[in-house]
This record gives C-alpha cells, structure tokens and sequence, in this order.
C-alpha cells in the first residue's frame, strides 16, 4: 500500500469486551478501510482494557509516535468509558461542559422522547478546546485535538455509527486538515471458482504489461474471491477501467459481478433480463440453493420453488426419480441427477434448473463414492450438462460450495458460456466415468 | 475477569493484511479465551505491519512491561515472515538452524511428498537457545524463549494451526512454567427467544442468592444468546452445576442445550428420541429452515423432505393449499399457513412440521400486512397451533429468527411444553386476530 502523504497514522481500541475475547475487532479494519481510501495506511495499533492510566500512558506515547491518532470506543456514558478523560490527562487541560455537545445531546433525547439523565450528561464532558466531530447515528459526540503535534480523533465503538461517521465527517476533517488531494480509488470485483495463485499467473502470462499504479489485490470472502484494483493518483484512475476490462475479459465467466454482489444475485439479474424461472432439487445441499436465492430481494420475479428431497423415497414422490434408478446407481450418480433436475422442473413449471446429490459427510462415504463427491445437473428440458465434482471440504463449506457452484452453472447454462469454469476440470472425479 | 495470577499478559500480531482492514483478526479473541481458562487477562494488544525494526521495537518494549508475551503471525515461509529474526533481535542472539525443527519439516514434507525448498527451510531458522513448540496441524513450529524475564510464546496466523496449539502446546507450558493450579473453568449454554436484560431481571428476582464466585456472561450469538458461567476456584467449581441446574429450570424450554449446540440439532436430538420425523413448507425464509437441519449431521434420520413454495400457485401445487383461501386471505395469513402445514405433513409423510409465510422484505408491505409481519404454524396433523410476530429486523435477520422460531415452535410441540416462548408475547402481532 503506497503512502501519498508520508503521515504516520495510529489506532487505539478501548474496551474491556475487545480483551476478553468476547467480541471480535470489526471496527479497526473500517478505519483502516476508511484512511487507504486517502491514501493512508495505518502502522500500527493499540488495544487496552478501560483502565485511564494504560489509557492516558498509550495516548501520549502514540502521540509522541504519529502525525494521526484514531481512537474508537469509550465515548458512552458508563464509567468504563474514560476516553476524554484520558485525552484530558495526556493533554493536561481540564475536562468541562462542552455546549455544542450538549445541544447534541438534548436535541437526541428531545428527539426520542428521553429524559436527559446525569450519567447522559457525562458525554458533554470534554477536554477543554477541542472541536466537536458530528455523530448523526447516536447520543456520542466525537471530537477531535491536537496533542503534541499530533491530530487525535474519537470515534464511536458502535459499529453503526463509526461506519457513518468515518466517511462523513473523519475523512473530510483530515483531508482537510492534512490538505490531501489525492485520494484512493479502489474498485471491487467478485470471482467464484479462480485461486489468486491462478490469478496472478493468468494477469502474469496474459497482462505482462499490467501497471505499476493499479495494485491488483485479493481477499477470501469464501467461497468467492474478491479482487481489488487500487489507485492512488490520477493517472492510475485514468487507465483502471480500460485494465479492469482486460482482467475482467481474461476471467472471462469467473467473475460474478461489480461491487459487492453474491452469485444469486448475479443469477437473478440474468434470469430478470431473460424473463426466466429457475428451481432448485436438493439432496445434500438441503435447501441452500433456494435459500440463497431467497436471501436476495427480488426473488419472488424468479423463483416460485424449491425441492428438498433429502431421502430416496422423496426424490420419487416429490420430483418423480424411478426407483429402478436409485436402485442400480444409488442417489449420488448422475442418471439419478438428471432425473431430479427434469422432474424439478417438471412440477414446478421452471425453465431452467439445478440439481445436486453428493456426500456432504462427515459420514456415509465409500471407496467408490468418498465423502466429498458431488453430482451436479443444470441446465432446461432440452439441454441439460453433468458433472462429478471432489470436494473434500467439511460439511459446512462442502455444502456452500456446491450451491453457489450449482447456481454458477446454470447462469452459464442461461448465458451460453461456452469455456467450462476451472473448478469443472480441476475438481472433477474421473475415477466412475 | 479475576486474575488469579496476577501475571501481566500482553499480545503482539503481525500482519500487513491485519493493519489494511482486508482481514478481521480472530485470532486474538481465541488467544484470549484460551488464557481466561488460565485465569489469565490480556491487559494490551499491539498489532503492527509486517517491519523488522517496528517488530523488534514492540518486543523490547512489550518484555520489559509484561511476565508473558504472546506473539501470533509471521512464523511462515516468505520474507514477509520476520518473528523469529525480531525476537533473536530483541533478545541480541544469533538465529541458527534448530535440529527439532528441522525434523518437522523434513516430516512434514515427507508425509505430503513435498520437496523441502529453501524458502521452507527458513522455518527451522530460529532464535538460539529457544524451545520448540510442537505445531501438529502445520508445517511452521512455535517457539519460546525469555527474554528480560517476560516468557515469550509464539504462535502461527493460521486459525486452525493456532486452535489446536493453544490448548495442546500453550496452556500446559504456561501452566507449569507459572504453577497454575487454579484454573478457570467455563460453561455455556445457549438460550433463545431471551435477552440479556430480561434474563438478568429473572435472575435478580427469582434467585437473588446467586453466587458471587460464579459470574455470569452474556454473548449475542445471533438469533441466539450465549450465556457463559465462569468460576476461578474450586469452591465455585464445586457449586456451578446447582447453580447451572437453577438458571436452566429458571429460564425453562428458551434453554437450546448445553455447548455450542444448534436450534436446528436439539429439535433432531428430540426427533431421534421420538423416532419422528419433520417437515418444512417456507415461503418467506426460503429454505432457510431444511439448510438449517440439513447442516447437521445425522439430519438424514429425521428429515425426507422440504417444500419451498414461494408463489402463490406453488403452494397450491405442491403442498395443496386450495387457491380459494389464498384468494380471499392473502399468503400471509393463518388459514394458508394451516393448510402449508397439513399439507407438507400429507405430502412428505413427516409426523410434525412446521410452515411460515411472512413478508421479509424490503418490499411488499402494506398497512394491514407490514414488511416484518409473519404467519407461523405449527404441530401435527392432529394438532396445529399458530401465531402471528412482527419481527421489522431488516431482510437476512428476520428470515434466520422466523427459521430458528419455527423450529424452536415444532421442538416445543414435540416436547409438550406447556409456557409458550416470551417471543409469542413480545413480538405477537395483535393487529388482525
């Protein structure tokens, strides 16, 4: 991460809950989400319990250490929450009654119909001079002062309100103040069935000449990728369109979408643009293919039903597989997959579909048929496509994996994709076919 | 938290990926949790990016503070990897080729048919003199050494390589190095359909003798609530399961079961010990409740089938809801979620099930029936039951509280319980009925 602005940047996080173990730090990666979009990065970050001498101790030895400090959380009104106290101490200036703080707060309690209570008015408390940061989400005020050269900023440990907080009103105050004129643009793109090592060496082989100033970057948002382009100046904004297309071009299918967009929602669009239902016949996946898409608003346009014909005597009831089938082959083969996927669509009436049965285990696996073995149809009446696919991943993401990989399918299905997706060679159980 | 010990513990991670916001650090809390077994507190936590002089700085600084030191990331193969080259540093030793480390990897290697590199082979360079600490689930070992009279341990990034040396490898060496005895002991629990605040005000009323050596802590597990019993010597050890025992009568069938246990694997647990099994008719959360069952092992006992019906005209098809009563109260009503259940129940052959149809949202609310506003049935074909909640909780959230409530409902008609859950009271919606 590139550091336009050489500024030495610090976090400290005051909790007691954030030392037990209790509650897992979200908090500390919005910011620093936050500052790389100024082209900031943060150096290094500080977690204490609330205790005001540890409190006061950190703060003036990061002030010593950093042009910008960041501190989230013991803003409330209890009394483990010491944040302006400590300020005040590190600073050696008085607390006292901060009148556009508690204009805040009067007007928030007016608002709610609250009576504004002694422990409420603590957060009024301020170190002498500082100025008051707007906190539109909740009671809190932040403020911000400079102690020792540095410029310290309070934030909100409430995760709602640091979220609100930080793009309307710590950015804006530290552009302003740090005079910060190029920022970061970073866009996000969404990838299912690519490992980054495969990534790299496709944009090492086919983009040899991808630019210095777009840093290409990757993040696990199982079982998707996400990858991130990054510019810090103009010049690399000017030129990131034309190279995400080539990447994007070079994924080809792989990729999902733009933004933050899950793979049903990538299914739905399709299936919207083409006036199209799709349904889902369930075996090992037990119903989380029609729960993902029904997690997406919008469902309803296409989506009337979902099967989850979990034992053998349901697959032939509800979506008409012949028994000789399950016989001869056993539920996890692919005759009795493509018998549930023409029968899902069959009784429901769908145009295309999606059907899986495979060993999620951690039992009920063979030599022959291993836990982890999945068969997978998609496809209409017409055209339907098979696969066997090994996945030896735990029930849980076994099961996640299956689902967005059997929605992948039938959005190629859909979009006439001709190149097979890489999990379909790299994953492929030959050892039956 | 008691400190039993009275031992200054802090942390230090490494990670670039930690300080950039792409990665939310777990770890931390886990290494927390494990050392509150010991009675043990972190009192500070310093994160830093991936640098050797800011690295060596920190462990300097943090020996001189603290009796224990825990040390998590950068134990890896690549350059960014400099934990061992920082404490040799810190500690002014040379970093030498340890044997017993060495064997690991050689091992490691051998049982997976890799060639050891020599990028590898830096993990078995590491401070002189210090002691190996064994890593069975990956290729980099810990290591411990003092420095300045802080006992320094360090640990691997991996979440799964650090769960399973904390409690194998970390806790014993702790234990016996400082002779801690009296260990902390914790029991969880897991509640539904309760809040924190009211489970405290039955608490302060119904058993107001509660024990001051057994604290009581709460975690949102959301939908769920996860209460905690810690106690820090044997006189509390020795009172906690009457106390334990007292709580779980007072809070009576909210109680889900004891660990880290499912809503979805107590109702198959009473399935199984019924020998029946259960059905599912989803309409708004869309087979959230089959993948919840489906998710646990053993489902396949006490599960056949599914229906998701999200239209109208599938409900009728599939589950046998007549049109006429779809027409003339709408889907969300009391009336079509009777006839989803019968239905499901005749069409699966299940004892008892379980139907709901609801408006998730955003959309698709109106006065009478407002976006949050769902119908659940439940029960066999003899007897059914039904209430009506409003749960305005925003999309995902309200689809996994109607799941979770809906299969909690079915669990409590399997069990004849006879108090209704206080979520039928509190959240009942009264409009219409």
């Amino acid at each position: 991460m590139q550091n336009n602005n050489k500024l030495n940047v610090e976090l400290l996080l005051t909790g007691n809950e954030l030392m037990s173990g209790d509650v897992i730090d979200s908090n500390s990666a919005h910011i620093a989400q936050e500052l790389s979009l100024l082209g900031l990065e943060v150096t290094r970050r500080v977690t204490v319990k609330d205790d005001l001498a540890m409190l006061t101790e950190e703060i003036v030895h990061q002030c010593k250490r950093s042009d910008i400090l960041i501190i989230n959380g013991g803003l409330g009104p209890t009394v483990d929450d010491m944040t302006a106290q400590a300020l005040a101490a590190a600073a050696d200036v008085p607390i006292e009654e901060h009148e556009q703080a508690m204009n805040h707060l009067l007007d928030w309690c007016k608002r709610r119909n609250y009576e504004l209570n002694d422990s409420n008015k603590k957060q009024a408390m301020l170190p002498q001079s500082c100025d008051i940061i707007a906190n539109e989400t909740g009671s809190a005020v932040g403020f911000t002062m400079n102690i020792h050269g540095c410029q310290v900023y309070t934030t909100p440990g409430v995760p709602r309100e640091l979220k609100h907080m930080l793009p309307h009103e710590i950015s804006p105050h530290i552009q302003a103040k740090f005079q910060i004129s190029d920022t970061t643009d970073i866009s996000r793109f969404q990838v299912f069935g690519l490992g980054e090592a495969t990534i790299q060496e496709l944009v090492n082989l086919h983009l040899p000449d991808w630019p210095s100033d777009i840093e290409l970057g990757y993040r696990a948002a199982m079982p998707n990728l996400e990858i991130k382009l990054t510019t810090h100046d103009q010049s690399g904004h000017d030129k990131k369109t034309t190279w995400q297309s080539k990447l994007t071009d070079l994924l080809g299918a792989h990729v999902i979408g733009v933004g933050k967009i899950s793979m049903a929602k990538s299914l739905i669009d399709v299936l919207v643009a083409q006036n199209k239902q799709v349904t889902f016949a369930e075996s090992c996946t037990g119903g989380l293919m029609s729960s993902y898409i029904t997690r997406e608003s919008g469902a309803s346009e296409v989506f009337e039903a979902g099967f989850v014909t979990y034992s053998n005597a349901m697959k032939t009831k509800l979506i008409d597989v012949p028994p000789a089938l399950l016989i001869e082959h056993g539920a996890v083969s692919e005759p009795v997959v493509k018998a549930m996927l023409a029968g899902a669509i069959k009784q429901s009436g769908a145009d295309v579909g999606v059907a899986v049965s495979g060993i999620a285990g951690p039992n009920g696996g063979t030599d022959e048929k291993p836990v982890g073995l999945v068969w997978i149809a998609w496809g209409d009446l017409d055209t339907q496509q098979t696969a066997a696919l090994l996945l030896p991943l735990g029930r849980a993401y076994f099961q996640q994996y299956v689902a967005t990989a059997g929605i992948d399918l039938v959005k190629r299905h859909l979009l006439n994709t001709t190149l097979p997706p890489e999990y379909l060679a790299s994953k492929a159980f030959l050892k039956q076919q």
